[in-house]
């Protein structure tokens, strides 16, 4: 695989979207693609660090600004806004993990300037930085570099225009080994230690320099024209669960530029020949495809987390969206790949929900339940981190109300649900029967405190919102109603499960004190708790959804751009949905429904929805390959692959969007390749587009990992390592053995 | 006069004081007065532009900073932080308005650095900064100078750590000339231009930068060591009421480069010359007193508006304080000194309020009543800019109620009493007859439509905040009251003048539509509004005060901290109370009441005052003095005359205390020097303290200018221009006139 994605125009405005596609990092640290000649508001990602904020509770801090670079040619001070650009080339290498840079200015003296860098954000060891560059000039004269850690970095809040400093300075220092900073969350909750040296290959005078600003080191040096002079510079970014900060600080630099940036870099190419071997997915036929797919997996491996502190953010280490919150677009979206590619990590961030159990039962209690209710966005500490409203308006007397935190409750079934995907994949046992099995049976327990019992329909949820979100406090959603009885059922199978086991899962029985009692009440539920009308064999969004006014979209299209000014004015009072919703529910609970009552239904909602959330097109293409609509499917697919590439959204700056990363794996793994578990066998139903020729994949499954090729009428599968698997595809059964390769075909 | 106030230690923390005591301003421009070589986050003030903001309503604008240099010597960096400090002296001459500055620093190549300047905001060209400097250094090499405009500057919000961008750049441009930026504020309604040149006086190479930190000069120059490179910055700053902003600023620019810095340094002590001539005070015997007196009149007339467009903020043009607000302190406090001294400028003021009278209509209105209601917290359009809230954390979930925007009601009054004692000293009628004449009638009305009737107690005024704000909603304050009947009783004069008067008079009778019956309710009800309650001729500050918990107070001590926990958590129940609110009436409404009154009330709210606000002691002091208090008049004056060269309210940072500046004058003029106006004529009774020989002062009276020099036996009056002025001292009645001395004696 050789995946370069390259940029050749320099355009301030374009640049936040490069600052997002062009981001490097390694789960604990994003360093966003700005370039390090110019001043950018964008400071480093350290992933787990936040701190309470205005209206969203806390959000991820904007630590301070390490990759940065102020260069002085003879006092002249170089950077792209203030030098004729006469070249700029970005170029993204996807399989090593580099941002290369090439700049070519004409100074005002008429002086030629060229610079180039190679930065790294180092795959294994995690607190290393990287940047390599050199400079080349076209008289005689001094150089100056002022490498900064620039510690008075904000982020923005509600508004661009509104800034939230979040960060104290406690330390700064000069040593011979380098500089260092530390920095304090406001709450104190955390501390960043940032060391940092600049090394030049020619001898240079070194001074640093410590302002308000932060601290930096400073390298002059005499150079002649024409001759190449080149730097290295080393960061290491640690967060404060390490003892004595600064020590480590230093130590780690220090070994770093022992070993120095060649080996380094290796060790770093390594590490992701290693990630891509096993990740990387290739398709026959469609170079551009498989390009936008692995685009979108190598965004998904950098946001990684390195242990369970916190989870997969909406937008990743990539930006400030969503204040660096954790929603549903995790377990739902994003944990499939995981959990199939990268299984250990998809663990650690289920553990970051049963981490935050507790703050889950507070949450519930709080809201006058039982049990566990994660809450709708989730920050550091697990509890309810959605805004309650935000300011429209710079007075701040208009405001908009948000009642996701209030009433999107399907995130705690959806939780549950992927506990169980992830047994179900990984057969991960330690983790069931001591973590996941509580996190089903207190989430269980959530939802029988949630129901109401009600004469004619039974069990019922009321005031709620579903995926689709432009309806608010409505009853019976689909979505809801049937996620939150699948929990229940999981709650209800696991119990016996454990009950007949022993060992942990009893323990954990007993930890979480459920009675047979309790377990039959569940099942009470599940089994009368109300499913949405049914008119045609169209289920109803939520009560009442069939008599609002109608409005027909074109399913190729999306946003809400293309809506009358009336329509966007009154969205809840029609039948226009954001993103799939009974849809998502049918996909995700595929066995409960035929093939024919999904395709009623997909080709109902598919023209009433505006896929305004990029979480939509996901489970529609997935429906749409199983419904072999296959145009449509690769359209979103396609869609879906190229979303920040191409910033479809327009939103693109804010981060990136994993969510859609993972639905894009999911289109792969559930659509084209048609991939189900099924009573432990793997059952494969290729849909590929027409000019796809082949799609090969490896994932791991209870351990064992698959090397698979695909095409629409064979399936090769070779089993890399761990126990037989049996396979089914065709209509025909197979068990693949270790070493080995079976063919099944049509 | 030479009034030079040196301070020789660097401490970054200090600089924020610094920053205050130090700014240089014309009432258009004021810059703080932070070293120029390291960041602050102050940039410069331009009166009257204001934004919309959070909480605050509107604020001024933290504008470009222009006044910042950047220094590079071999590649090195040049700031305090960074260098090894040798010297640092800092020199505000009040006597002319400059700020010099001379740091020696160490190099970390141990090099010597010499850096001196001067700094002056021009008195007379309102958008003329300059800032003359010289380096020199102890080795040959290149030295590079960036003069920056600085344009991403932030103001500071409800908390430090929040920060709020109002301005946009427009337009960035280098010229032959100089360079210019152009920024807008986001609601569109103000933009500011600013062109700056530096200029040195040896050959350099010169080329600019533009990033998103603003536009900057970089000068470049090969130095010889001990040689001493002299530079001198030119910087016009002009707001948007100015068309064609661009052209005019280089024009500007040009014109100041061509006289040079000699000659405007010359105009500019001229300027400040005529204003000593006038405003200085002089006290023989008390060099210290006499020091604080005019350091506090040095920075009143700094912040003398340059027109009607804004008024004298709480915290000039020296901070964020207040955000810029106006309050009653401008009326009450701060312009008896502009009405006597500058008489002009107080009308100007006054203007202000006369100019959002409509904003006062709608104010009144919004709030169920008639007439003009005076908002308690001003800005640049006149509604109500209070805040109602503020939170007291990060997530906006624990909030302060502020109930002083909704119920300190004393201002609509305090504004008609200004306009009468404005009156009362200018004889200016072209101004009463116009506009202080609709300013009354209007107030009055509002009063007259805020009073209920109450059978037993007569006319009351429910549910108000008076200057003490301990204590909230309460009913029938003695300050409000009294000053509401005041107004309504100045309305009914008012109308009786301009009835028998005709012209402009009676113009604005027919536009504001006053009738007889009108005036006869006023008087009415003036004569039967509620006094508090008396209890051995000590008045109640409000209905129920007497019933509180009663603590006593040392008077020499001030603030908060000396009360136990549990009676500063519960202030609004106690009798302690915040600041003079009797005790201001009695001072304002002093003829309503004989001495013996007075002293009674003195010495018991005295005692049960903690001073918490800066405006407490001024009034206080004055009617110490009356009752001869010598001793707690003198500690207060001087508290007053020091409480920001001592930072004694610990606030110093956000601002200078204008309101205590004002009452330091008051305090000589209503208190030592006993001035008071009766039918026209200046009664004087003087109180000197004992050390004090002489106190020397002019003032105009009635556009005579009076010089005068009190001792306690002994009045001199000179009379320096205008017509004959009717004087009584020691019981004894003179007349002086023109060109003319008279000396009264004991």
């Amino acid at each position: 695989m050789k995946f370069q994605f390259s940029f050749k125009e320099y355009d301030p405005k374009a640049e936040a979207v490069y600052g997002t596609i062009l981001t490097l990092g390694n789960g604990h640290i994003g360093i966003r693609g700005e370039v390090e000649l110019e001043p950018t508001i964008h400071g480093t990602t350290v992933a787990g660090v936040y701190d309470y904020t205005p209206y969203f509770y806390r959000e991820i801090v904007n630590a301070p600004r390490v990759i940065g670079l102020q260069i002085f040619f003879n006092g002249e001070p170089i950077s792209l806004s203030t030098q004729k650009l006469l070249k700029y080339e970005r170029e993204l290498d996807i399989e090593n993990a580099t941002l290369t840079t090439k700049i070519d200015l004409k100074t005002q003296n008429n002086g030629r300037i060229h610079y180039e860098s190679l930065r790294l954000v180092h795959g294994k060891k995690k607190s290393l930085i990287l940047l390599k560059f050199r400079i080349k000039v076209s008289e005689d004269g001094i150089l100056t570099v002022i490498s900064p850690i620039k510690t008075n970095v904000v982020n923005p809040s509600y508004r661009d225009e509104i800034m939230v400093k979040h960060l104290k300075v406690k330390d700064m220092e000069d040593k011979e080994e380098g500089i260092y900073a530390e920095v304090e969350t406001l709450d104190g909750k955390y501390r960043i230690g940032i060391a940092s040296s600049l090394i030049s290959e020619t001898t240079a005078k070194r001074i640093s320099t410590k302002s308000a600003e932060g601290i930096a080191e400073v390298l002059t040096l005499t150079v002649k024209k024409d001759r190449t002079y080149e730097f290295v510079k080393y960061v290491v970014v640690l967060s404060s669960e390490i003892p004595n900060l600064k020590e480590s600080a230093f130590q780690q630099l220090q070994e770093a530029k022992s070993l120095g940036f060649d080996k380094l870099y290796d060790e770093h190419k390594k590490y992701w020949d290693e990630i891509w071997k096993r990740a990387k997915i290739e398709i026959d036929g469609d170079k551009e495809a498989e390009k936008g797919l692995n685009f979108s997996i190598f965004h998904l491996v950098q946001s990684m987390p390195i242990d369970s502190r916190i989870s997969l953010t909406a937008r990743g280490i990539h930006g400030f969206g969503y204040r660096g919150h954790v929603f549903w677009d995790t377990e739902i979206y994003a944990l499939p790949f995981f959990m199939a590619v990268f299984p250990k990590k998809a663990r650690e961030m289920l553990m970051y929900r049963y981490n935050n159990l507790n703050a889950a039962r507070e949450n519930a209690k709080l809201n006058g339940y039982r049990g566990a209710q994660f809450p709708w966005e989730s920050a550091d500490d697990g509890y309810e981190a959605t805004p309650s409203l935000i300011p429209l308006d710079m007075t701040g007397k208009k405001v908009v109300r948000i009642y996701t935190g209030e009433e999107e409750h399907h995130i705690t079934a959806d939780i549950a649900y992927a506990v169980e995907l992830y047994y179900k994949l990984t057969g991960d046992e330690e983790f069931m029967s001591r973590y996941g099995l509580e996190i089903i049976l207190e989430t269980a327990r959530f939802w029988a405190s949630r129901v109401k019992y009600d004469e004619k329909k039974g069990y019922i949820i009321e005031k709620v919102i579903g995926p689709d979100e432009y309806h608010e406090h409505v009853n019976n959603s689909f979505f809801t109603n049937l996620m939150a009885r699948y929990n229940l059922i999981l709650a209800a199978k696991y119990f016996e499960i454990a009950k007949n086991s022993g060992g942990e899962w009893i323990k954990t029985l007993e930890r979480v004190n459920v009675t047979e009692k309790e377990v039959q009440k569940w099942l009470n539920i599940a089994e009368k708790i109300y499913t949405p009308r049914q008119e045609n064999g169209i289920f109803e969004e939520f009560d009442g959804y069939f008599d609002l006014v109608d409005y027909i979209l074109d399913p190729y299209d999306f946003g809400e751009e293309r809506l009358p000014e009336e329509i966007k004015e009154n969205l809840g009072k029609t039948k226009i949905i954001k993103q799939a919703d009974v849809i998502a529910a049918q996909y995700l609970l595929k066995d409960q429904f035929d093939l024919e009552t999904i395709r009623k239904n997909f080709d109902y909602y598919i023209i009433r929805t505006t896929h305004a959330s990029s979480l939509s097109m996901p489970p529609y293409a997935i429906v749409a390959s199983w419904l072999d609509y296959e145009d449509l499917a690769y359209d979103y697919f396609m869609k879906c692959a190229f979303i920040d590439l191409y910033n479809l959204y327009g939103n693109t700056q804010d981060g990136f969007h994993l969510a859609t990363a993972g639905g894009v794996w999911q289109i792969i793994f559930r659509g084209f390749c048609g991939i189900d578990i099924h009573n432990g066998e793997i059952e494969i139903n290729p849909k590929l587009p027409k000019k796809w020729k082949a799609i090969r994949l490896k994932f791991f499954f209870r351990e064992s990992l698959l090397s698979l090729e695909i095409r629409n009428d064979t399936v090769k599968v070779k089993l890399l390592q761990g126990r037989d698997v049996k396979i089914r595809a065709f209509g025909k059964d197979s068990v693949v053995k270790h070493g080995e390769e079976i063919v099944l075909s049509k």
